[in-house]
């Protein structure tokens, strides 16, 4: 993630929870120094060390945060994954902010590992969508690479979606292909989302250079990317789910889409514990 | 919401997902004019038009979006909840953003719902609190209302909340409180969280204006609440979630909140249907 | 006051100062270093020193900030309050927009410490309203504590208040508290403004939080005080200033409110003087 | 002043004193339309009319605003300045802060304007400082501009100023001068503040555009002034005020800048004033 | 180009201008209305209608703007390319920030459109490269699409562009491909820069997406195609300008990237007239 | 420069050209060290080391720079300016934004540079105008007076340029200059551009304090500056270039203003390379 997107984001979220002030903690003098610690409370990946890091650092220099883990790997319930020492006010100021990203973060690494595990294919990958939180791109996206997952496309700068609209108008996926072809660049890859099999022929035979097969059934989806050469990559999208994406093992297909994975998003549990004791510094 | 901070946000959303330009409508003429219209895909409580509104008029003022039901409603699968005439190019770039944004806030505002529905209460509310996502907790804490929750502080800046390590430092939830009311004006309110009876009780001699009881059962919330008098309001918090709300009916309590009313959210499902003709205007 | 606001603030502030570049001090090498002191030219209340901190930090890491005196503190004219050593160029570049707000945040904290030396009450509070400069809110109401008053509401965000309008569409204060109560949660008070005594009555009745009367004589406040029960706090506003405080002393009120505190500021005297000397380091 | 600032500064403005809505007026509905009125409440100048007409236009184009009065016009207190037509929910939301800004400014513009009359003098002119306050320079140096007094430089990047330090490190009036003549360009003028006779002759030598005389007496001044000749422009600071600005009346000099116009601000008593009635739209 | 960042850049670029206020201008009343023309005055490519058309509107919605010939059509010196109607005021505080994006924007577009004409080439076609100016590059790569290039990347997230230090890191081109090919989404191509024939043969072994030839003569260039095969896109880059593009003609090359076309522009003379007459409005 | 602005620039300009993240880097640890050099590919004033050393802080606290040339300096092709000292993906991710800062501004140095040696004047002065690239304008206006040049007015709001329209509409150039005295402050110096006798006559009895000189043939310009009297600066502008510019060696003028110094850049070429070994730290 961009260092200068991480900290311009993570000092709005400050502003946003703390407003002018924490009252609560105006009873704590300054100098009060403790040590917090991040604990799971559930079994998963976790994922969000790079804020951990920055967010503290916002506040003051010196706050110190040790990490017990490693970014990405799978803990039980009641591992310590990191410690923070420094002003109680700090740490007390800057919880919640932390809390919610480490959360949701880790949630989506979590449940886009279990469909890499579920999906249990050494050929297809599971990537991601569009289908993020507002102003939480980047962090939604790095959660997935966290979790196993691949990313789709950023947005619609920088990959082309050919849906039905613009085949209709440009009057077939060839032609819709070439009129695009024709003004974009060498970096720039076109994908066509298509619905039946006439569809998945004609972006074939336009050289799209992925072809997304839309709500296809596992059989379908087999049945498609026999057609397609492997020059062309190809992609499942639309309906598939944790419950189901074990049934596309066998597809032959190269990329799996998940938009739940980061538009319903379960958070990871993860506690924060401030210590009994303080220090004066 | 503020409008101003709805629009500062939406423009920013609208930067992260667009980007440079959104190269694949670039097949369009800018004239081209057409239909979109949103549907449910699900049962639920549709919430975010206020949403509808700014952000297509934040691409051009003439962009005409109607409305079929009112913020709030609950509405069944297959409904056609608003339609949007202007350019196609506009529609396009916009969907992305406008979907997440409606997706999330009608997935908070319906479960919120359900847990209003299931708890069934005359008397106990339903409130949010701070694990909203970061960037997002206006919109957040809107939905819930839509949803017939209340919303309990917006930030560490509007209401006190004083918990175990406030208290271990001050010696006590009295002197916690006095320290505080001695340098607080009149327009804030204390809450104080307590974890056992003892707790309560010395919360109801400090004169707290709210008593929170943290992770407590059904049956202790129940006790705690006979003991604090009237004056004062009672919340019960931690680990409540929609399978044992209803458990909480009869304890008389003032308030329960639950935090994954908008940390774990799952998207209501709406689909963004363009029709298949155009005009030029 | 939320150390990510201050900074922010600061930097705007330097940058509407300095602009492309402080051209009196381009005549001074980079690493000539010096020494500069903060001196009160009147008698009062010194209120500042986080700016003082932060500001020359946003420069340099290495400028060093000594305070001679404890924030809030009273101060005789003469009194040497800081001393800044660091290179002139930062020095002189950042002395006018420092000695800007030190010398209207103190002047606030010096006024509003009159206005509670004057009412001198045991009981009664002196507090500040929404009548701050934009833009300066949380400085405005940082230097009103440190003067020894109390802030009332942030902003339209975090209390009530009901004035004649509301009551007016509502059909009464009841009516209109109980509308509010029926969408707010638990957090937020509700305050009414009263004009009279069946006001004040009906605002007893209707259980208002805060009860406020406008514009009323210190006979008629005392007469108001005597209805209110304690659990409602009273407050009375509107025309009070540092001549008439005092006439308020023994009405029982809980706060005084005096939008002069922040909207008619008279800038405390203070100078920042360079030594004659200058070190290369 | 530039449309851009002013629009931005607005919108952070309201931002600061709305946060995330108004909930007082959430009482109101949307389309209950009223009318609000400006009134004098004090004799003296009105000031801030672009701030009426952009801040309403922020929140909704449809507002109207009809001025009664011209901009810098002296008015008698009980005048109706201003009526605003509108909803109620942006009437009372916007009320705050463009009285905040109405107060200062036309504060501003009478206290400058009474300088002006009490100088009395068909030669000299009344000029403001860099002493503004943080974030509002455009506010008030447009307001003195209205009141009848003239603006000194803008920042520390349009007009040299040679103070005592930059004198003492190049060694003299007449090096600091062509140090800087041999570095700026020819729009930049430079002004040299003069404590005693010799520097006023030192910089009259080395062909100041501006010689300042700080902290000078009206005797001072005028012998100060008959030694410049007419090429340099003369200019008195430092302890000058409304009760002895008179006293420089006659002493030739051609500028008297005043800090305390800005540094001291005597709000100007406004009202605003919303009908009884309301309309639906 | 996206509107929300056009708008943004505009408002930035009229601050950095006309900062406070147009102090010339105020010598025009706000009524008087006139009408400015945007004249060419040299051959060449007109590219920045998107400007002229978003940047009056910033000011004012009712300024007219009314365009002779298309964007990116070829145009003779003397020809009238646009008028504006509108303030005067506004005309001439807002001409000099569109002069100067308009006359690189056509500059750039100009000196593209003549490396294309001078490569006359069906087969080869011209691209831009990251080397425009910092916080132009969405004006500047827009300008080379309309001069009739091509856009590279649009900036380090976009495309893998592998280069010496990453093959010696990763130890040979096949490995630095594959450690990214493990990591990244189907979306993302990968460029890889050669120096020599080998490299050429280990990148098309490696299936690399693109080829670029580094600092290659023609003929090297034309051997190099001649062993890439169709599927693989290629690219000559480095030290080729207006000069020696010819000679480029016939390498068979896919893409040729020129650094120049953004970093060193030569600015297309327009000029823009006010009309002598003056209405009021 | 005002270090704030450069900051803030900067941190646009890497997330301009970064993004959400370098992808290519994603291929090097964190801890992996390297060296890279920045090494002069031509002849000519080398400027912009203030970017050099502010952009690699704003990325890590520690990555060293050393410089082994000063600001301003010529500079033959081959030789080492500088070198960095840092994690290779810093040096990677900032590569492209430092190069494309620091070849604008040497290209702008080194040809103000040649415009001061081929006028080799002892009186008359190179100067820049308002043809700067929006959003760089304090960039461009240091590598003027870097390579020797003088700067004109930074913009709108520091000096008055007056032309034809306010001359048209004031009725001459006296009662245009005399309405500007009669309301700015003596900070602010009015310029007259002229384009006859009859005009530099006008402006002379008028007193402006800058008379330019529009498109004036070098004997003209000669003839008016034997015309002005030594108390108003002359300044000579419009079509003049590298070319002509010394044809007005001998013709007395106090200023020469260039727009194409700014408006018709070409890059100072640079290169920068990193060393092949690597460090672990």
């Amino acid at each position: 993630m961009n260092k200068f997107l991480v900290k311009k984001a993570l000092e709005n979220f400050f502003i946003e929870d703390i407003g002018e002030r924490d009252i609560s903690t105006s009873i704590f003098p300054d100098e009060l120094v403790t040590t917090g610690s991040f604990i799971a409370k559930s079994d998963g990946i976790i994922c969000g060390f790079p804020i951990l890091i920055e967010a503290y650092k916002l506040f003051e220099e010196d706050v110190k945060v040790e990490l017990f883990i490693n970014e990405g790997r799978y803990v039980k319930s009641g591992t310590i994954i990191a410690t923070v020492i420094g002003p109680i006010k700090v740490l007390l100021a800057a919880e919640r902010v932390v809390l919610n990203l480490l959360q949701r973060m880790s949630g989506i690494a979590t449940q886009t590992n279990i469909a890499v595990q579920t999906l249990d294919s050494s050929h297809s990958r599971v990537c991601d969508t569009r289908k993020t939180m507002p102003g939480l791109r980047i962090f939604d996206k790095y959660a997935v690479r966290c979790g196993g997952g691949f990313n789709h496309r950023s947005g619609l700068y920088d990959t082309v979606m050919l849906k039905d609209n613009h085949v209709a108008f440009a009057g077939s996926i060839k032609s819709a292909i070439e009129a695009l072809r024709g003004t974009l660049g060498h970096t720039v890859k076109i994908e066509v989302e298509t619905e039946n099999i006439e569809q998945v022929i004609e972006a074939i035979d336009a050289k799209a250079d992925i072809i997304m097969f839309d709500n296809a059934t596992p059989n379908e989806v087999k049945e498609y990317c026999s057609l397609v050469p492997s020059t062309i990559i190809t992609e499942a999208s639309g309906g598939i789910n944790l419950e189901n994406i074990s049934m596309y093992r066998d597809t032959g297909v190269d990329y799996i889409s998940l938009g739940m994975l980061t538009h319903s998003v379960k958070a990871f549990d993860i506690s924060f514990n401030i210590e009994g004791s303080f220090k004066r510094r």
